[in-house]
C-alpha cells in the first residue's frame, strides 16, 4: 500500500534534499545512500529480493506526469515510504540535470561488509562471480546484468573495484545490483582464498587461460574471477588458480569484460544445469 | 613513411578546422568525414583492413606529448596524410572538450551504398551479423567489436540503424568499424531476403526464439539477426525466418544486445570452426 503522493513545489523543500544535484552525489556515494532511475530500478527496489539483500527506499520522487503510470510499482512500497511529485521545472532544478526520465528513488545500504554472511547463505550449488579492479561503472552494472540472467548466486567484489551502487552501474545492471547478493572490500587474494575455502572451484577468466571456457567441468560451486579490462587479472592469481578462455581470432583486442563475462556465465550456467 | 610533424599554434588554423568542436561533429555525419580518437583507432585506422574497406585518413592531430609515444604508428600512413601537433591549450580549445587523449584522426567515408558490392565479395563460407533497428552508438560498437573477435565477415545494418561511424561507436568498436567490412542503408525486411537469396540461412536473435543458440547448426552461411534493445525485432522478421534465443533465467529484462550479440556468435563461430 503506497503512501499517498505529496505535491513539492520548492525546490529547496528539505524532504527532497537527497535528490539535490544528484549528479555529483553520484560521485561521492556518501551517507550510505544511493540513486535509483527509472521504473525498472524503481520496479526492482521496491521487489521482496531487494529487502532480503538489505536495501530499502527512502523516499520516491516522481515527475507529476508519471504518477499514474507507476501506481503498480507504488504499490510494491511500504506506506511509510514517502511519494513526493513535482512539475518538470521544480524536477529539473532539483536534479541537476534531465536524464532520470522522471522516476527518482532514494535508497538505503546495508552495512558494507556482508562477506562472511554472504558467503554463509550459499546454497550448496552455487556459481559465483569474484570481480577484481573492476573499475568501470557501464562494465560493473552488465556484469550484474548478466549475472541476474544467468542466475549467479552472488557477486564478489574486491577492494579495488567500484562500487556497484553508483546510479549509472545500477541503471546498466536494470537494476540488478539491487537484487543479485554482492559483497566488496577483502583484498583479491584473500577473497578468492576464502571462496576456495568454502569449497568453490576458482576459474581465473584471461585471454592467455589455459582452457576453454566450454571445457569448464561442471562442479558443485564455481567462482568465476573478472579483471580490469585492459590489464586483466594479475599474474599472481592466473598463477594460484586455474584459468580459462574465450576462443577467439588472434591478434584483436580482448572482448570487453562484461561482454566476456556473458558469455563464460552462459557456458557454465549451461555446464551446471542452470539453464537451458 | 610519415610525414614531417607540423606544429599548429593558432586553434583557428584553417588546416585543423576538420578538427573544431568534434563532439557537435559527431552529430551531424556529414562531409563524408569521420573522426577517430585514440591509439588503438588510430592504429587500426593506419592497417591495410581499413584502406581495404574504403577508409583512408585525412590528417592526423596529436597532443604535443603524444608524438613520440605513437611514432611506430604513424609509420603506417603515407606522407601525404599531414601530421599536426599541438599544446594542450591549443588542442582543447579545437577539440571543445578533453576527452581524446591527445589523438585524432580525420579519416574519410567510401561511398555509403556498398551492399551490393558487399555481398559480391563475402567469402564462400561466410557467417555474417545483420543489424534492424540498432540505434545505441556504445551497443553498435560493442556488436562490431564482437564481429571482429569471432571473426565474422561483414555487419550490414538496416536503414533505421545508426551510423557505426559515429566517433563513440569507433571508440567503443575499439577500431574494428574499420577493419569489419559493413554497409548500411536497406529496409530490414529487403536486406535479410538479399542476403537470404545469397545463401544464407537467417537466424533471428530473440527472448522468443524457436531453438537455443547451441542447437544452430553448422551451415555453409549464417547471418545472425540483431534487434533493437527493448522492443526486439518486430514480427515480421521473427515470422519470415528461423529463431534462436540465448536460454536464461525466466522473469527477466533480456540481456543487453551487444551481449547477446557476443553469447550469439560465440556458439556459432565455435559451431562453425571459426574458433577453438
Amino acid at each position: 500500500m503506497a503512501a499517498t503522493p505529496v505535491r513539492i513545489d520548492d525546490p529547496a523543500d528539505p524532504r527532497i534534499a537527497g535528490f539535490v544535484s544528484i549528479r555529483e552525489r553520484d560521485l561521492t556515494g556518501r551517507d550510505g545512500l544511493f540513486i535509483a532511475e527509472g521504473t525498472v530500478v524503481l520496479r526492482v527496489l521496491g521487489q521482496p529480493a531487494a529487502l532480503v539483500n538489505g536495501f530499502a527506499a527512502e523516499s520516491i520522487l516522481l515527475l507529476e506526469n508519471r504518477l499514474s503510470g507507476v501506481a503498480d510499482i507504488l504499490a510494491s512500497f511500504p506506506n511509510t515510504v514517502p511519494v513526493y511529485v513535482a512539475s518538470q521545472a521544480v524536477f529539473d532544478a532539483v536534479a541537476g540535470f534531465n536524464m532520470h526520465r522522471g522516476v527518482l528513488a532514494l535508497g538505503r545500504k546495508p552495512p558494507l561488509d556482508r562477506t562472511a554472511s554472504l558467503m554463509d547463505r550459499l546454497p550448496e550449488k552455487s556459481l559465483v562471480l569474484a570481480g577484481c579492479g573492476l573499475s568501470n561503472h557501464d562494465n560493473v552494472g552488465s556484469i550484474f546484468r548478466n549475472a541476474a540472467a544467468f542466475g549467479a548466486d552472488a557477486v564478489f567484489l574486491d577492494e579495488t573495484s567500484c562500487d556497484p551502487l553508483y546510479r549509472k552501474a545500477i541503471r546498466v545492471s536494470v537494476g540488478s545490483v539491487l537484487s543479485v547478493p554482492f559483497s566488496r572490500g577483502l583484498a583479491a587474494q584473500v577473497m578468492l582464498e576464502r571462496l576456495a575455502a568454502e569449497g568453490f572451484e576458482i576459474w581465473g577468466l584471461s585471454p592467455r587461460g589455459a582452457v576453454s571456457v566450454s571445457a569448464i567441468p561442471a562442479t558443485r560451486r564455481i567462482a568465476l574471477v573478472l579483471g580490469t579490462e585492459g590489464e586483466g587479472l594479475p599474474e599472481n592469481i592466473l598463477s594460484s588458480f586455474r584459468t580459462a578462455r574465450i576462443p577467439q581470432r588472434p591478434g584483436l583486442d580482448s572482448l570487453n569484460v562484461a561482454t566476456a563475462s556473458g558469455i563464460a556465465l552462459y557456458q557454465i550456467a549451461l555446464a551446471m544445469g542452470r539453464v537451458g
